[in-house]
């Protein structure tokens, strides 16, 4: 992976939360040929308070310009950047059972600069079969391969049962950020060298059952 | 869907962001035989206050007891309850790539009660075939099918291009929930009698690359 200059200035977790939706709705601005846009239409589009947009922006220092509006590219260049897209970072998936198929044909990666390099199973009939160009391995290989080649990011797509001791080996082999799919909790309160970001699906879902339930019984009554 | 009693007390929206957390973590203290715990103990497993846990769990009434801690089982179903579980909600996929087959086979649905009934997609070559014990019909059939089908949810894992229309056709047959997995952003603010879940899987990769890549450039310096 390429060294990153970034800014000196600190930029806040909740802020960094944020950015990818800037991105995002950048990214489609770019598509759809608008070049420059206020903090007002950016605040229509993204649903945010301008005035919470133009304090986010101004930490990457003066891209809004009064009268003028943001540049749409630079702005977008300067947090594809800070979000480190397009600066090689690589991945592997662990678990190829349905989430693993999933995303290894989804074009999320390659959108945002990242290679998968490996894909691994414990499944003998898993094992040896092809996806977007890669043939799945054993494992057991995984530790030696993460050793050779330098991996940034392991996607966990395993059972729970052995998520958190695949994460503590590939930690040891040098693996720092984990995406992690299984129903397991991985934090990293253990280990502060690592990154992880628990993806919970069914809590999305959860809370949709929620409002529906509400409506429902608001009908109801 | 069965009608619900809810508390009169209106619960946050904050709180009930964080139900299906602790729904995860009871249930998995109930695995465990564990039927008592301190807000002291959830919170170091949890990693959250001792105190928001309190006042997160006073919203549903005196499940605490001073010196005994929460009686784990009475909580969890009361927080099932709440969120809507085994309720009878039930739910159609629309689109049958590969986030469609990932979640058709996850059971995430199952565990939370939620019952799928219908499988769409537009292309010839995937309609007809089976999953889970259902068969892909075309996506002509949907808005007929929901009218005479109580539909709750619908995931959306389609293009993004005609995520938005999707939504307001299903809407138009009496869909109010919706797990949108396109890419597009659906919101509400046009149609309040329906609800939307938003998965951007890439914002939260993004947001491990920035992780991953500060660590990396602070090594290097």
């Amino acid at each position: 992976m390429n060294n990153i200059n970034r800014n000196e200035k600190k930029i806040s977790k909740a802020v960094i939360r944020r950015l990818p939706r800037y991105f995002r709705y950048l990214r489609e601005l770019i598509r759809n040929d608008i070049m420059r846009i206020s903090s007002r239409e950016l605040s229509e589009k993204m649903n945010i308070t301008a005035s919470q947009i133009r304090q986010d922006l101004n930490n990457f220092g003066g891209f809004g310009q009064q009268g003028y509006g943001y540049n749409v590219k630079s702005l977008y260049s300067e947090i594809s950047h800070i979000l480190g897209v397009d600066s090689g970072i690589t991945c592997i998936i662990v678990g190829m059972g349905n989430i693993g198929k999933a995303l290894v044909n989804n074009p999320l990666f390659e959108k945002r600069g990242i290679k998968i390099t490996g894909l691994f199973d414990s499944d003998p009939n898993v094992i040896g079969t092809n996806y977007n160009h890669l043939t799945v391995s054993d494992v057991c290989e995984m530790e030696t391969f993460c050793q050779n080649n330098s991996v940034d990011i392991a996607v966990i797509a395993i059972p729970k049962q052995s998520a958190n001791e695949t994460v503590k080996l590939l930690a040891s082999a040098g693996v720092r950020g984990f995406w992690n799919f299984s129903n397991a909790e991985i934090n990293n309160a253990e280990d502060n060298n690592i990154f992880v970001e628990n993806v919970h699906l069914g809590d999305s879902l959860m809370a949709l059952c929620y409002d529906v339930c509400s409506k429902k019984s608001e009908g109801n009554q």
